[in-house]
């Protein structure tokens, strides 16, 4: 009874062309797929692509009551990417199956759970007799990963059923995506253009006639004059569709939203609901509050109405796996959708694993950026400060994810009653390793 | 109660940049555009890329009952790709916009039929005032068109909901593409490519490890050395992919098979039943036969489950409007889905005008390449020699097509009872111009 495991964060398909992205950007992905520890059960099999630091797999199963040796954590020769990320050429390496058959003593693995289920993982799970352990498997291996991550198929079917979502449409080519931002600077709006495929906001740009916009979602915010705005786009075209490939969302830029989004459980039977939360930015994706702190119950009735009704389209066409669909409630209290994730999120390991250990009543804030001597000096600090999760309590502080190997940071999630406890505590376990002038 | 009908056959969403295509390519779908006036009734309004010829107005309107003098028939300024085919840019023409409002008396039309529903289509009737007029428009007008007719996304959908399709995957690159190829040539298998958007078999491309493979649904085979299968897909790519755009469908291609079709209308309220036939390919697309003859009740009844179902999952999406599901039937009497074709078919005037003027116990074969001195003299000599449709005994030929201005043919629908008798009358029909030598 064996899951195996895949942590192949930012695959080419979800990310475009490694060779587009920066080192740390990879690494960081890579950093991230060790997330994969927290759904590991006794016995469980996962691929990294690397090899995580002892100190966290130690952390993670302490946690989840898993024992650490019967785990079999399998890293494949690297690929045309390097080492950082699982590169479909790492996942199709036939010495990466040897090992994994060794890994499963011979058995095919009973379920597979992939961060980004794309064809490679199916065609993993078929190397091992195991393609049907792979939900929804028929779907995924005619590349239907790709369409149920689509920002353009998304709002297609998002207007095709009747849910709200920001004014804007989808561009084939520079000149239809330059028409489309024309019409929004006429009206005066900033414009944010999104990548077919990407994540994190890392594949989005914000463009505005005007300076004074805030960037949420993107990197910056570049201000053109109506003038320039063929050209930019005919220079950004490549980045902007990972080189000619896909359409372009060119969407009027809400600025004073709270993104939020709901998070699913997508499967023959139904359509499970798994959690929802508020995304926080600065200015792209920064951290995670569970659940959305204050949010009005109208509010939340709507996101869980119209979430639940996009996860069911998908389904009509044969997705099945995790959703996580996020969202936008206006200053007004409306609330739109602005894309879905139909693949593990940043946080799917809350809501399957440290929700359940947190229990009811409880909040959880995740979030990275903590920098720290090493994961083994941090989690020993918090243990010693006790300050580290205590399910006695269900408060404390748990580590989440082991950033050292990219910047000496560790990412955390802070677990305690309401958001403003969380939000004091936070800043108290931001402050144990606080520069000696501060302390 | 006015519809307005756009003939945009060929569009450049449908089947890429028009550049690629040849200028008899182009002008075949201006004249296929001309079947609009089929659905047009009193008082309606059709845009065409050129002026249709007038006795083809008047072959189709005295058959229809129509007042032709009623009919509006409206011819914007020639665009991007000259005056063959009604590109995006012809259709968000001002000068057609305001001969529209003109033509519609500035009474927005009650309904939109496109042959192609895409966003430039909803961005027309929205510049009307009647976008709501299009069936499906907020799907549409975010590029739902796109979705609902690629070969692609077909085959994610039709895996995801248990449809079986022939053997094969999707490639997003040319070393996917290849790998792909190699295991269907290690098996001995010819393969046929086909781009994500295209029609009528024009953008599929067979490749064989042997000779002997004869096309069907592409105008050729290449035999191929399986060393030489990257170079091909390398050098072919920008072709295959309308310049990189999209995912190339690779699927073992199938000997033997019979082409089917199942065309329904998608509403709101359901999926309904219009009718179904066999394509005639020599090699690629050359005719229709409504219904399909000898098919066997079983895979009749088979055909009809599977296109309903593919239907219902699109319909999920929110797709409305026409949608012809092809199918394969296996000489051992399976039925396999092929591609969805999300807009008016080739067969579209067959099911929804003259079948109904054709009646209960009557096949239809509707076919191209009837070479004659003019149209007007074509329908002279079925006249002259009572072989022209009759509605009282619900026999004959009709002209469902000019395409003299292409190369002197005309396409004709023989109305007979059962396929022999409408083969007995083609041939006549084929033989009333036939060379004195042969006289």
């Amino acid at each position: 009874m064996a899951t195996l495991h895949i942590g192949n964060v930012k695959t080419e398909e979800m990310s475009g062309d490694p060779g587009l992205l920066t080192r740390d950007q990879l690494v960081l992905a890579g950093c991230a797929a060790e997330r994969a520890l927290w759904f590991a059960r006794d016995g469980d099999v996962v691929v990294l692509p690397a090899a995580p630091g002892e100190a966290f797999v130690e952390h993670v199963t302490r946690t989840t009551g898993v024992r650490a040796a019967s785990l079999r954590i399998v890293v494949p020769p690297a690929g045309r990417a390097g080492a950082p990320v699982l590169t479909a050429d790492r996942l199709a390496d036939e010495r990466l199956h040897a090992e994994l058959r060794a890994a499963l003593d011979g058995r095919a693995p009973d379920r597979v759970q992939a961060y980004y289920p794309d064809a490679a993982v199916v065609a993993l799970a078929g190397a091992l007799g195991a393609a049907h352990a792979v939900p929804g498997h028929a779907f995924l291996a005619q590349g239907g990963a790709a369409a149920a991550n689509s920002k353009a198929l998304f709002r297609a079917v998002a207007a095709g059923i009747g849910i709200p979502v920001a004014p804007g449409e989808t561009a084939a080519g520079p000149a239809a995506a330059a028409a489309a931002v024309a019409r929004h600077f006429a009206a005066g709006h900033p414009v944010i253009l999104k990548r077919e495929l990407q994540s994190a906001g890392e594949g989005n740009e914000i463009v505005s006639p005007h300076a004074g916009v805030a960037p949420l979602g993107a990197e910056r915010v570049t201000v053109l004059d109506a003038a320039a705005v063929r050209a930019h786009l005919e220079e950004r075209w490549p980045w902007l569709t990972d080189g000619g490939r896909g359409r372009l969302v060119v969407e009027r830029y809400l600025p004073g939203v709270r993104p939020v989004y709901a998070e699913y459980l997508v499967t023959g039977a139904g359509v499970e609901h798994t959690g929802e939360g508020e995304l926080l930015m600065a200015p792209v994706l920064d951290g995670v509050v569970v659940p959305v702190p204050d949010l009005a119950p109208d509010a939340r009735a709507e996101l869980l109405r119209l979430t639940r009704r996009l996860c069911e389209a998908y389904r009509a066409i044969g997705y099945r796996g995790t959703m996580s669909v996020d969202g936008l409630v206006t200053p007004g209290g409306d609330v739109l959708l602005n894309e879905t994730n139909s693949r593990l999120s940043g946080a799917t390991h809350l809501h399957d694993v440290i929700a359940r250990a947190a229990g009811p009543g409880r909040t959880l804030l995740d979030r990275g950026g903590w920098a720290v001597p090493s994961f083994a000096a941090a989690a020993r600090r918090l243990a010693a400060t006790g300050r580290a999760f205590d399910p006695s309590t269900r408060t404390g502080t748990l580590l989440t994810c082991d950033f050292t190997r990219l910047d000496g940071t560790v990412g955390y999630c802070v677990v305690a009653a309401g958001i403003d406890a969380v939000r004091h505590e936070e800043a108290e376990v931001r402050g144990l390793f606080a520069p000696a002038a501060r302390s």
